[in-house]
């Protein structure tokens, strides 16, 4: 607990009114903001594996995940709270090593500068396996937050940046994994070649859309958002039926990242993109923040017996079932 | 989730705006608030047992935990969140019983209703082992919290309730599921003989003093203030440090749980009492909100080479170290 209160002393903001130390942190929220409040949890060999990911990834996802459920709602980030649980061998020392603990917290806290949101609290315990908790809280002006259920039949499609650069990501990692093991010599799989960081990039350290989100809350442009979480094909789904509403995907207009393909694209996942929609009549640009904004199709009415969600390319128009990650219940 | 979003809706609050179903809960906290935020994590082996604990005390227990860290700094509840990992098996619907997970939803809820705090969200995964991490939120005026730091010497120390209930519980049980393991023929360990419920009941349904924190913080009577989660001894020295000073208990003084004994009083932990101080000249009642409030020692200058906490009875004065729950770093 020292360590983490010493290291997350470092970042502050005016919102955190009490850290690290007492019974509950005191956050101040502005007269007429609301509180969002998220929370996301990673298990090893669920969310993250030991044996593939270097610790500071895994931190650095930890808290990816609840920063970009605030984006989504277009939140500004006010404190993240951690629950660790961990077998005592990754909080030991190791002899001329650092302890695989302090990766995952310099990881977590990079990405936690970044945004300035500083770690207000937390808990810690002894756990056979490896967990964490994030929890992140987001003021944002009352009646502005960003929801999933406001598309309207009419409404226009959009993407930020592009899609499946993680799952092909996730795809080179496990080959390389897998050509570890058979190495002789151990070597540390958390030691990325230089050559293949950047194709690693989107599944290791991918980039919340934070400041995309306060762009279109405080704008008024979207009538729905989503983060692109557990993949384009589910998250749609989510969004039409948060929504009562139905949608078509333009397959030539999707933002293939590299890397990957088109069914990585739409099942992928990990993404962290944000997925919105908007009035035909709105002024969308096509770059927010620095990051492209993509049109990729069109919100439609809601009809029994057809399918929520249609793919329409040259070969025609087929139904698009939600293929994304599973949630085991 | 459609499980927990269905009952988990029949329990709302004015100050939650936006629940279970988008990417992040909406709070609204009035003017002149501040909002008090805190995170236990419960996991399987470390924090409860699942062959010992029925799964609504486990439910019971997780939330009163998050409770009392809201007591502890006098904020009135306002949502709680639930990030959960579980083995299928837990999930799963077994053939004319109902499934683990509804007990412990079930527990969890009844004890969220009489505190009128809704569940507003979390996440869900599936784990190896089965674990609950709950997040609460409350609101407090604006530098009215409780917080650890404030005691100072001449100040004298309350606790609410009784001490060592919770703990001789836990010995009852433990004893309770050896002479189980012993029966030829399978019981369920969850269900406890009725003669045994009062005993247990500290220990599985322990009680957050919520409305003893509410009446301490509106009328700006205690200085400091702690919960007893991890045992007087260790906790009134987490006080001790925050606040700078030292410590004398009257072990006579000292209000023994039924079942009880001096050494689980002091070290035992669970019992979710509060522990503060006020000035001497501070009128204390004898009860607040239906539980007693008993007077056990006294706070003291802190000196360089002497005990932070002492315990002080006929046969003189001892130091106190403290022996409550070890967190493991």
């Amino acid at each position: 607990v020292a360590r983490i209160r010493a290291r997350a002393a470092q970042n502050t903001s005016a919102s955190l009114r009490l850290g690290i130390g007492d019974d509950c942190a005191l956050l101040g929220v502005e007269p007429g903001e609301e509180l969002a409040v998220t929370t996301d949890l990673s298990i090893a060999g669920r969310h993250f594996r030991l044996d593939w990911h270097p610790p500071d990834a895994i931190g650095h996802r930890t808290l990816a995940r609840g920063l970009s459920d605030l984006a989504a709602m277009g939140a500004r980030p006010v404190a993240a709270f951690l629950s660790l649980g961990l077998p005592p061998a990754l909080v030991r020392i190791p002899k001329g090593r650092k302890p695989w603990f302090d990766g995952f917290l310099n990881g977590l806290l990079k990405l936690a500068e970044l945004h300035r949101v500083p770690l207000a609290g937390g808990d810690l315990a002894e756990s056979p396996v490896a967990l964490a908790d994030i929890v992140l809280t987001g003021a944002v002006a009352r009646g502005k937050a960003l929801l999933r259920s406001g598309a309207r039949p009419g409404d226009i499609l959009y993407v930020t940046g592009s899609l499946g650069g993680a799952a092909a990501g996730l795809v080179l990692l496990k080959e390389l994994a897998e050509a570890f093991e058979q190495t002789p010599i151990h070597r540390s799989p958390w030691r990325i070649p230089d050559r293949l960081k950047a194709a690693l990039a989107p599944h290791l350290y991918p980039m919340p859309r934070v400041a995309q989100g306060l762009w279109l809350a405080s704008r008024s442009l979207a009538t729905a958002t989503i983060d692109i979480s557990d993949g384009l094909s589910t998250d749609l789904a989510h969004l039409c039926r948060e929504s009562g509403v139905a949608a078509e995907i333009d397959a030539a207009a999707l933002p293939i990242g590299p890397g990957a393909t088109r069914a990585l694209a739409l099942d992928g996942g990990e993404d962290y993109e944000l997925l919105f929609t908007a009035p035909p009549a709105a002024r969308i640009p096509r770059g927010i923040a620095g990051v492209p904004v993509t049109r990729i199709g069109r919100i439609v009415r809601s009809r029994k017996g057809r399918p929520q969600v249609v793919l329409v390319d040259a070969q025609g128009t087929q139904a698009l079932a939600p293929r994304g990650w599973e949630h085991f219940w």
